[in-house]
């Protein structure tokens, strides 16, 4: 049973023809990764795009805050689960074996994160992240007052409502384009 | 992050008070497995009905078909992932795995089935699964002519129905207990 | 306006062709109940998988529990109210109404529960049951703590549990294959 | 299982206190179906709606129209079946037995009307007060045309939407304060 | 970008061919309004249907109650919200502009009325609302009581009742009919 | 009924304290609209995923693309109103009234699209936005495909499904902070 070799349906254009800011960056991937992400190889269709993506993602996913690299990957699955978005689920749900070091807490994020056992402040971001994804327009003062109750700051509810946002941004351009992730994720940190 | 280490919300009998036909099972399962499916151990609460259980399983799962394991449990993943059973969705996707060879396979199937490659055979009946989970009132003779048309025999659609149904009741016993599937399904077949 | 004939839409055996042991099944059910219900029928297309049904079927609903028969009959009639299957919810309404004699209860329980003046304890089981059947994803410690608030045992809960799951079974079978129930139903203890 | 008493949650006036106009039709009532129907004590609350009220019901479900007073009342019971309004079904599930003089299509259209044997104009009819019932917002020409289709003039279909808005506020209007049915209309026509 | 300049997609019949009562009133409008309601016109092509519903709409929404027309108006753009009835969002969001002096208010009302700062009583009145109108089988005591602690009056919980549910009325018949507001609406207050 | 004058529940620093590229920023837009956007001084409290944030919505909104500004604010508004986005849908409602002289078409967009006269190309980029925002998990290449058939290039597919995306991030930062639109927003081009 064959599965896809596509990477984006909507193609996407070899790398020798890109600008040289990009192909700087797509060599960096291959030294540290072993591989380019399809998310940046899909992109690349529209260079400047591209570059708006990477620093939004990395602020939102890397830079310092409140939420743990691990909150935030553990958050992107639960987002992408809600929506059953396969590549967002592969790359994040790798990101949280990774960083966790626990191969069930990322199946549990992915499958139903309802099941995992977790104390209270992530609890309380998860659902939190759900429901921001679920039914936005229902969220009122009592859900940042949930968050507040387990001691994140109005900077930390920031953060977290940014790295459900961008999510729901990237997941969706998974979906319209049936983005494929890399093989490379499925075997890492089982 | 420690995991549940629960079996079943409603606690589980100690094996060795078990009947005899039941601990020869469970013996049959350590040799063969190297485990004893916690859902096995989660419904020895009450003898009879685990031995309907597995004898409704074994008939549902394992007997001639015109439907191949492989298909059955590629069905069963589907029906467990419409509704984010965890129990399930670990369990029947490590069958996925070995049956198939094919870990990237069973990831798509617990996932988003709509994202592999699958022939019109196979779609139509996991089309048929979601439906039959999701909306099951609203099935009518055009679904049932649908799966006709990729060649489902009356026998194959009974099969299929059953394989369906018999999910939609497992994985609700696995919700409502909570259930928690073997630690040695994670690493199988990756 | 004539109504459907048959009795499942893949067909059924000439019950003359069937094995001993259910063509006595078929005797005893004419004597009495002066009929032999669908939902076999339709099953004998497949001799084992209805041994099986019938064996899960009589445990599930007929033995000794801490739910009266009743009681399961009343969960029976509103998990398949909640996916609205015409077969189940004329079999297991009429049940109702033999059993509590009281014919506008069985229609609650067909039409919507929620306006039957109901004893805490069966309002709970029915709540759960609901809520099993329609998010099962969702239930959590809290629901089965609710149950054993109104002095549910485990053990109670586990019959619960598998009633609803059994009916999530059976009302999709009859669903997948537009199982018509037996007339005799209709006038039964109105 | 002792089951509900009241009428209305708002409570009903003593009809003595009615003005004359209204205490004919109690009598009316009385004399030719032996009862009141709850939902006209019910709205006794507040005369001149009453009248409004009855004027509408009137001329919607009983005046002259291309569809038939039986095809009204199946409409009636489908629009109060996809919002589980106990009143409504026991009552116009009622007139359909009545007025059908089968019972079994009564049952049919408030459990489940797909499973019913109905020709092409009626079913079409059905399925359109299901979609303007769950969603209206996605009514359009193709939705009318398929009542077309079937041969329902500009003036008929104007007459079914106006049956099922109307029921559609009549329903609500049962579901808000809770109103019972008559028990009469239990044992009616079976 | 040309807009519709249909009234309603079942035709509308000529003003002059009216009944003399119907002409009176359309002179009426013309004279106080400036225009005749769109609703009205469609509603032209059954004379004794539009009598009986000017005679609810009249009652309900401007007959004395204890709801204000303000609270009446904002009941009913939020109903049509929850069902995305483009003429009756754009008819009465012109009235709640018109009778507050706010044209924010309206614009919230129509788009999400969960961001409007209001007074508990107003909050209580439309979370009725709109459960009424989404999920009208689920309403229970508990509402009722959620509207009494606000201190409405079970004369006031019968109007709000009747203003939700004529609005489900009238909002269908302009879905099923495809109804235009009239474009004076669109300027009207802002 | 004073409505709120808070921009977002999580606070907005003064702008004074901001670095001086921001404040440029500030300067240009009280030049050029009046105003700073609410939007800006919601994010200023986190300055470089302000400059992200504001590089993405000019590439994506403003920047050459086979998708005029109208078209792209029309899916704007579309996406806004499938998730009721009050801040979005008067901002972005306001822009489409601006750009196309006609405040029917952006009150159409923001309370129904499928109510408004469209070409089959814009109506299948609306429908597209709406599905890859209400289901984006069921998005398959016959969905892509209706979009090449109304002759959308697969660059113009990438610009489409980008600004959905975009738009399902902003108005997720606008739900979960509770931001509050400018109120010149209100008037403009009515």
């Amino acid at each position: 049973m064959p599965q896809p070799d596509h990477i984006s349906r909507l193609g996407v254009p070899h790398p020798d023809g890109l600008d040289d800011d990009l192909r700087a960056i797509w060599r960096k991937c291959q030294d540290k990764l072993g591989f380019v992400p399809n998310v940046y190889s899909a992109y690349s269709l529209k260079p400047q795009r591209l570059r708006n993506f990477m620093a939004m993602y990395n602020e939102v996913m890397l830079s310092d805050s409140g939420l743990s690299k691990l909150e935030r990957e553990m958050v992107a699955v639960v987002v992408s689960s809600a929506n059953r978005c396969y590549y967002c689920l592969v790359a994040h749900g790798a990101a949280v074996r990774m960083l966790s070091g626990d191969p069930e807490l990322g199946e549990m994020m992915a499958l139903n994160y309802r099941v995992a056992k977790l104390d209270p402040r992530q609890r309380a971001m998860l659902d939190f992240a759900w429901k921001m994804t679920a039914t936005p327009w229902a969220i009122e003062d009592a859900d940042r007052d949930a968050l507040r109750a387990v001691r994140l700051t109005e900077s930390d509810i920031f953060d977290l409502a940014e790295t459900v946002a961008f999510l729901n941004l990237s997941y969706r351009m998974a979906s319209a384009t049936d983005m494929m992730p890399n093989r490379e994720y499925h075997g890492a940190a089982r």
